[in-house]
């Protein structure tokens, strides 16, 4: 742990993509940035020396499910989830509001929180704002998120609004939990990352207006960063592509923008295009366990019975492990076979396939060519109609 | 692929214990050594790197698995096992006879060969004693086992002797096809591996003279080397001993003699006491995949609710990637989250401390300490009879 104070350093602009190093106390992320998601403390299928080896620079961790399992203080008495998990570097954890609001009949919503009953044992239990800003101090993570209402999409305009007040009213109690909890007045909690960040989450569904004040609210609130939240729930894409436009310029130039949830690599570069710093996903990881696997080219079905003699690798234009040693055959044979190997070479190769596609944004941002290169990306992908097996 | 032709050199004696050196075309492996089960061409929970790293020096896949899925057809087009999964290192395969075998209902055996259903889609299929030979001639493997009748612990003397004879007959008919593909004529084969070692397996149960026939009928019938089969198959840990102990000095001394499906560390250590060059079993693999951990201070169930909040390695005697990273507490945690990388952690670990075995009994021989050794191996895993759980 460097122990370094949370900062964001902006380094170019290329139109309104940005690229930056944000400074964490275990280290420093350059943006844009893909997060992979770790759920329960471990990306699936995956070592942790594997999500290191493809590039990972941090990792996305659930509160819902670790609050649940082994418990937040659990972990913090093995001293913070970096220290639980052996991962060094920097975390980020959500709220643990979007898997509780996914419940469906299993919680019910107030002012003061959501109650809900576990999936696990059928528990009952209180997510307030104050509680999800304890739970991830005793996890430690370098950056928390506050506690914001999900809605279903598509929403009304009043039902939206109601909510976004409510998300704007609880962001301003968890800034405050979180200034306890610093302050070293929290009774109870024990804090395991003294430098953590907090940021707050923009919603107001796919409304501009709302989305505008939801944003001013929040900045006045005021965080160490900013998310885009409610969005990749459904609606169509250039939907999503609007609201992120219409909301990046209300958030301060000089603080990350987070984008949860999204998305297909079309939507990471798309995002970037206006102005998003920081993605989490859990699509590279969750296809790859259904065979399905992001490429250069499209998106490839492993299980396709054409694989079942093709020796080449997945994408002949990558140089992960998987595709330096294994060919579609051998990777179509691992699926069908049920082995469990196959969710690790598939989640090996998505996930660089991801984390390589920010660095070439990246480096594209810091030439000034981050729109050539966008367009170059995004006509390889659809190069047969819709992103699905490539043409060869 | 170095094309050496098969050979087999000892090096040391310490006792009855051997040290050697087998060169196959795909390289030379260290003996005593273990091999990994690989079952349908991947080590479960590992991938080939992992499997190196832990130090594998050949790996033993199964014919009658890659027989039915993908094919040892496929697997000849792809020009052979090694290339199809990307594996450069030696590799053994067995005959299918064990699994069918195990087919129980599904089998029936006469004098030709065995008959059974796969249980994959319940189609009917034909193994017989060339047809093992070649279906392994098409997989390429550096090692070919031939086809042996396995019967059931216990069996009485006549039943075991009628079969041991059956086992005789079908080696010979093994081997005569073995040379019909040496010489390349046997039509709509694909030897893919011109350099392939086939190994004869003595039977006879537990009864010293059908033991002692078998070995001189197999060894008769010339091969590269001798498999001890039939055993670790219910009976008690001294009757596996003390067959091997009477099996061996009817072996050539200059040829690699290789226990079946053993077994538990401490048996790895008695058969070697006895003789024993090679060996392969799914025990730390499999039981790996259900939280158990082989130690140098015995077994770790890591589900045991006393390790919930242990920081400490499995083993902090090991210097495998899991102990040197991953704490009780957390490994504990990934089982019960039923993540992936339970499977993985807990299996290189597991094959790390077998191959580490291997690697100081064979240290061991070379320094003439063997018995020292094995003495204070032995102790150490029974320091809590029975070797459960640690104590501390």
């Amino acid at each position: 742990m460097s122990g370094a104070p949370f900062s964001f350093q902006l380094t170019h602009t290329d139109g309104a993509a940005r690229r930056g190093v944000m400074t964490t106390p275990h280290g420093e992320v350059e943006t844009p940035a893909f997060m992979a998601v770790g759920t329960q403390g471990a990306v699936k299928g995956l070592t942790h020396r594997d999500l290191d080896g493809a590039g990972s620079q941090i990792l996305l961790s659930n509160t819902y499910h670790l609050y649940l399992r082994p418990g937040d203080a659990l972990i913090a008495r093995r001293g913070g989830l970096h220290r639980f998990i052996g991962w060094q570097k920097p975390i980020l954890t959500d709220s643990g509001g979007y898997q509780v609001f996914s419940l469906a009949e299993r919680r019910t919503v107030d002012e003061h929180g959501a109650r809900f009953r576990s999936h696990l044992d059928g528990s009952s239990h209180l997510l307030t704002p104050e509680k999800a800003a304890d739970i991830q101090a005793q996890l430690g993570s370098d950056i928390a998120m506050v506690l914001d209402e999900c809605l279903a999409y598509p929403s009304p305009h009043d039902a939206v609004r109601a909510s976004m007040e409510r998300t704007a009213r609880w962001a301003a109690r968890a800034r405050r939990r979180q200034e306890q909890l610093r302050a070293g007045s929290a009774d109870g909690v024990i804090v395991t990352n003294a430098g953590q960040a907090q940021f707050g989450i923009v919603q107001g569904g796919v409304f501009p207006d709302l989305r505008e004040e939801s944003a001013k609210r929040t900045v006045d609130v005021g965080f160490e960063g900013y998310a885009v939240g409610g969005l990749s729930v459904g609606e169509p894409n250039a939907v999503m592509y609007d609201v992120v436009a219409r909301t990046t310029p209300c958030l301060p130039v000089d603080q990350p923008r987070y984008l949860m949830g999204a998305g297909t690599p079309e939507d990471l570069v798309e995002a970037v295009a206006r102005g998003i710093d920081l993605f989490d996903c859990v699509l590279p990881t969750r296809n790859a366990r259904n065979g399905q696997l992001f490429t250069s080219r499209g998106r490839l079905n492993i299980k396709n019975a054409r694989y079942a003699e093709d020796d080449r690798p997945p994408d002949p234009d990558c140089s992960c492990y998987t595709c330096r040693s294994c060919s579609r055959a051998y990777l179509r044979h691992l699926f069908n076979a049920g082995e469990i190997n196959a969710s690790t070479l598939n989640t090996l190769h998505n996930l660089h396939f991801y984390l390589d596609t920010m660095q070439r944004i990246r480096n594209a941002i810091a030439f000034g060519r981050f729109d050539s290169f966008r367009l170059a990306f995004l006509q390889a992908l659809s190069r047969r109609n819709g992103g699905t097996d490539p043409p060869e």
